[in-house]
Parts: C-alpha cells; structure tokens; sequence
C-alpha cells in the first residue's frame, strides 16, 4: 500500500513495460541514440485501445518511471563526470530527480498485438511505462 | 489520502506550479507554440537546488501534471475535431489519458529566485510541475 499525506500528490499507474537486453545500468548508454539495443513495449491489455494507431517508422516519445532512480538528489555531476561541477538536476537529464519520470525518444521497427519494437531505447528491462506520445512536427503539419 | 493498490503504482509529488493567464482549457492554445502567452513556473523552497543553473535562454522541457484530464479516455478525436477519425491517445497530444502528463517545450525568459519565467507555455493556471528537463542537442555537443 502506497500511502500520501494528502492532496498534493498524484498516483500513476504503469501501461506497460520494457523489455530490453539493458539490464544493468551502468552498462546502459546514457542516452538511447549512443547506442541502444533494440528493445520491445509490452503494453497491459487495459490499454489496447490506447495503442491502436501506432505503426512502424511512427517517431514516439516514451515516458517511464525510473524505478531504480534516487529521488533525495537536487545535484549531480553531469554524466557522471566528477570533473564537471555539480549541476541542478533540473538542468541535466540524470535519472536521479524529485520525480523519476523518463522521456525517451524512439522509433517504431514494429507493431504485434500489444507489444512494439523500438529502436533507440536505453530503459533498463522491465522499466514501467507511463504513457506514450508522437513527437509534433511543425505546427502547419499538425 | 491517496491510497493504491500495491506495488504498481508510483506517487509523483509537485516541485512547483505553473503561473498563466490561461484559466481555461476551452481557450488555451493547444500546443505552446500556437500562441501560449508568457508564464512562470513557481518553485518549492525544498528544491531550490535543482534548478540552481536554470537561466535565462535556456530550453527545457516541463512535465506537468494535468489535473483537470480525464483518465479514462483511451481514444479522441485529435484537437477535438469530430470529423477526425477516433484515435488511440497514443498517438495523440490529448490530454486526456491514463497518466495524464503534459510534456511542454519552454524558452526561459528570466530567473527571480524560484520563479521562472517561460515563453510558449500552455499549461492552464495552478497546473502541477513535475518535472523539468533540458532539451538535447545533437550528442556531439553533450
């Protein structure tokens, strides 16, 4: 049972998640285009609906919930670096934040019912997903 | 108290909320660019250090928490247009679905302490911030 004191807190609930080769992360690259294996979404039946119009070559940005991530950290150095001086984390993509939500942009190889192949993912296996969503394109294209 | 059902759930807690001239969802822009007026993000004392080296210039990435969504929307009609087919919210940037979380692409226009100032912005009045994010440029420059 998670439990919160209160109105200034929010419950999400995972749609799916990654299946990967990455299973340890100091060996995921830090980003999913230096590197990345290609990975699958298995999403939940609940939100077969929500998938419905994916397809391959589709550009999605994949948000998931770090699950391995530190929440109590404010600064890091970026990349981890030691040399580089400490940086809010506002101002670094570090996983380690206030609210551990991931943003992952990748490409759609290809559909299968609930799961979608993707490339450019470094999630570690079995990362929650949260949600899913097209990246835009200028607004006249919209 | 919000109480969940086990362990897949995740409690996401506000590090600040947004301050905007936009009240209501019906005359908001739909997306930043389409004419979102100037707002501020509003920060939490207790994470003042996160964004130590946000500055004027810089391109972030904001994820809300969009509190006036509905959840239990899988498929819409984009930008509200009834004479587009239905489509999975997947595929869509409604606001509406399971986790509702807004990604937003802001230019910062100022900062006062733990006030920030953000162009293109079109998250309505007392939306919850989540997170923020640098933008990335091509990985030769990280």
């Amino acid at each position: 049972m998670v439990e919160t004191d209160g109105d200034d807190a929010y419950v999400v609930r995972p749609v799916g998640r990654v299946a990967s080769p990455l299973t340890d992360a100091a060996s995921a690259p830090r980003q999913g285009d230096e590197g990345a294996p290609t990975a699958w979404l298995i999403f939940d039946p609940q939100v077969e609906q929500a998938l419905a119009d994916l397809s391959a070559g589709a550009e999605l940005l994949v948000l998931t919930w770090l699950d391995r991530a530190r929440r109590d950290v404010l600064t890091v150095h970026p990349r981890g670096d030691e040399t580089c001086p400490r940086t809010g984390v506002f101002s670094t993509r570090s996983p380690h934040r206030p609210n551990p939500i991931g943003l992952h942009r990748v490409r759609v190889l290809a559909v299968d019912g609930l799961r979608v192949e993707v490339a450019d993912l470094e999630a570690l296996d079995g990362t929650p997903v949260l949600d899913v969503k097209p990246v835009l394109g200028p607004p006249d294209e919209r």
